[in-house]
């Protein structure tokens, strides 16, 4: 029995969590994603979540529909999800195919997505009167 | 081997890029508009496209879909797209047609577009307490 290793790692900053996937995931490694961060946002306390993908040159429909899902599934679960680190050809790729990402939120990179969710999870100022 | 002018120019202005469409692109010249504004996102790390298209007065169904692909490709890169300069004939024939130009943001031209970036990029203001 060889235990895989993990092709992801999922690290906490602050009340973010931080999803980064290393290189292309399999299907069975992407589900395995999934649940792994579906589970840390809650022992985490998570309020937001970015994945890093600006590693991956290819993301299939599979991938691309995890994605939106792990998006939906933290969102339920009470987190803000950004999507960071799309490279050109899988964002051509990814509107060429028609491959719907929906409302997931997106960023340029790791610092541009933490700034993003700043600014969604922040709650808005409550100005008394 | 001669190289083909470019028929179109991205400039940039602070954090977003401007666009500018000369002349009525052929299929092959709005692809390459397409992977240079990608990248040029990317490598200018820009919040946000005007996409001009002034200089337009028909566009086709091709056209009008790649317009709405960029948009949604930016989008994955993180920038928010705004398509300025719309003349009359042409939004008749989108119409017409039924190009569905989905859920791009238009403006009527280059000032008011950077005013709609400004809207849609800038984070909301936090007031100190």
């Amino acid at each position: 029995m060889t235990a895989v290793p993990r092709l992801f790692s999922i690290l906490r900053q602050g009340p973010y969590l931080i999803a980064s996937v290393h290189t292309a995931l399999d299907d069975s490694q992407l589900v395995r994603f999934q649940e792994d961060l579906v589970h840390r946002i809650g022992a985490d306390r998570a309020r937001g979540v970015v994945i890093d993908v600006a590693a991956l040159d290819v993301l299939d429909s599979f991938g691309s529909r995890t994605l939106r899902d792990v998006a939906e599934m933290a969102r339920l679960r009470g987190a803000v999800t950004v999507i960071v680190g799309i490279q050109p050809d899988v964002a051509f790729a990814m509107v060429e195919l028609g491959m719907d990402t929906g409302s997931v939120l997106t960023a340029l990179d790791l610092e541009e997505g933490l700034v993003e969710l700043d600014r969604c999870v922040a709650a808005p100022p409550v100005v008394p009167t």
